[in-house]
């Protein structure tokens, strides 16, 4: 048996939550789900339809890219994946999807902003949209780049990725993670879910205001502070 | 057996109710059943799934927000649904969600406007939308004070809450109630679909009109009135 | 065995089917079948959920609105129902629903304009809004007036009901009808597609003009002129 | 058995996956696959409801519209297949939905602009909509001259329908074809995505730029140019 079976099993897991989510359409969407000690990732072949994909499909790839175990070509979204596990070594799992509200501002070049309690209970800043690459990155290695992209967007703005745990990419689509793949698909649902009420409280009230400093810090403190008091601990 | 019994097997079919009605993503909600003899109430605990779910799992909790029985944390928003029996005696059940549409106009700060017979059948005023709390409230105790800005949102505007089944909290969500807990869950169902329907016709026309007065009075007593004819008495 | 068994059977099912084609919620809508040669109507019984209604369930009523046979209260809407039948001698089936889009039109106070050929399959004019009624209706007879407030719609606008098979009433809900509740069932689903995509084509491009004459007249004699060559024959 | 057994038996398998994809409501779409060396199609019969439709039903007609097979009269939609099989030698299959979002963009009479990369992974162009016919148009052989609207917009575009295997007819709705009458289903469900995404980024922000043509260039060289990576070779 693989030494790497649990992340293909949990790759697989996740990737086939996806669809069961309403979070991709056919195959625009991937899971990968890493063992640090290995330094190495499963992840889903591209373009196999969901309702075809084994845990054996699932592709190994270390870090630089290179192909560790599996007959099949890795997503071509991989290169994006191993600049994030190679750079922010906390995160355990990473989910790509393009699901419709999430990425409707993507494509609206906007990050979305924090109006209600539902967002704040999840991450205490605008989900941030990282902007569009220059012509040299695009033309150069796109997805390697794509990933720099997103690593960028956080330092500039001083985002801890282990806070954020969601990023939109500008006219491209989310990525998501967390400590666990599994964790990662949840952020996805849930980002859309925030995509989609920012969307309807904005069209409701163009100027609907952002959450007020008070009310982020309370939530926050609510989920991550000293005294958390939020679900079984 | 528990003298609970009763309390925790209706909180717990209400509770299971909300994913199938569509109203909560994962564990966005909460829903409670009260025993009026008693002082007390059941809960669902905080953050556990739905599918994991037991009517076991149910924290019944007094008025003061002690934990009277249970082993798990009580729901977070527990200190809201103490306020709200312990100052309104007629009440039943309480039931919380991030529905979309509901949660969209709470982050809008907006009332929902009475605009058509499908809400005036139901309430006879707009759904209130009770103002954010002011930084002392909220860095203070933030569920409780949540309890307050409710019954003085109804304070304020001379609303019945045994008319006015629903209320937004800014920035928050909805909350629902009812006589009975399965009330209340029916009064979160309706109250998504009211906000869908006014949004999509401010939409369709920015100044659609509130209902004018005479049909308000008229689906109030089709309903509540003396010679009340709606449904099988 | 009833007479009316044919007629029951028939609104049972058409009730039945308004859950399924997602056009109500609860027990916000109704159907009903007529039996011209007996000069009455079944129609769902008051406020009764659908997962519970049984055909036998189904209340029988004459035009002018008596009991004929049941024992429970027939819809608040039944006046409504009897005065179309009464006036309107040529239709087979009512259906009632507050499906979503069709209610945002509604609460509008807005015909929904002919912008496709998806409706000028079905009806070569905008979907009429009856205007809401004046107070003194309003007071009176409220469910017998809404019937005068459609057939006063059709003759003012000089709309044949065999023609234009669907109605708003203004402020309330759709109301559509066939010669069999089956048509008018199929009606109410394709009413909510128009009333959804009129919706977003107007969001979209807020002056997305209407279809010009001859692609009506072109659509409307493909199904309904002597060379019609629409569906099997 | 008939020699056209496989195109009907796809032309039928294709159909059921239309409202099994939400495409469709009742019968409102159509779907086609051709036998290139028998110069003959076979597509839907009209008006037959999905739930009885049997793969003999499938009609199987020429290039000049000639029946071939069958006894049911062919979709009333069946001269535009002809034309598109007869001038675009190349492709296997043809649909024909109303589905909701590629029709509102159709009633607007707008092209779906090229907004992100879920659109350039399919097609590095807007999705075209060609114009509303004139009146001698409409007035003459209808079905007939829809197919030649379609060719004179690509014509007029400098597109190739290889590349773009989708186009709106104004008023009126979407089709889209492929290598096979599968590819046709897929690109019908991408087409209802792609409209739905761009809809929601142009309301979230009107001026939402077109995709840079560096970025389009990508895209189209990551799946069709010389070193394509995208997908298992």
């Amino acid at each position: 048996m693989s030494k790497f079976e649990a992340i293909k099993q949990a790759a697989y897991r996740a990737n086939m939550q996806l669809p069961e989510l309403g979070l991709v359409l056919f195959t625009f969407g991937n899971a990968s789900a890493v063992d640090r000690k290995e330094g190495a990732f499963a992840i889903k072949p591209s373009g196999v339809p969901y309702a075809e994909l084994r845990p054996e499909d699932m592709v190994v790839v270390d870090f630089d890219n290179n192909i560790v175990e599996g007959s099949k070509r890795p997503s071509s979204d991989t290169k994006t994946h191993a600049v994030l596990y190679k750079n922010w070594e906390h995160i355990g799992g990473i989910v790509h999807t393009h699901s419709t509200y999430a990425t409707a501002w993507a494509q609206a070049q906007l990050d979305i902003p924090i109006l209600g309690t539902t967002h704040a209970d999840h991450l205490t800043a605008d989900v941030p949209c990282a902007p569009v690459m220059n012509d040299e990155m695009i033309k150069g290695d796109y997805e390697y780049q794509t990933g720099f992209q997103i690593l960028e967007a956080f330092t500039a703005r001083g985002l801890k990725p282990e806070e954020v745990e969601m990023v939109l990419v500008a006219n491209h689509a989310p990525f998501t993670w967390g400590k666990t793949v599994e964790k990662a698909v949840y952020n996805s649902a849930v980002l859309e879910e925030l995509a989609k009420m920012a969307y309807l409280a904005r069209q409701i009230r163009p100027d609907a205001p952002r959450l007020k400093d008070s009310l982020i810090e309370k939530h926050y403190e609510r989920k991550h502070g000293p005294g958390a008091y939020y679900g079984q601990s």
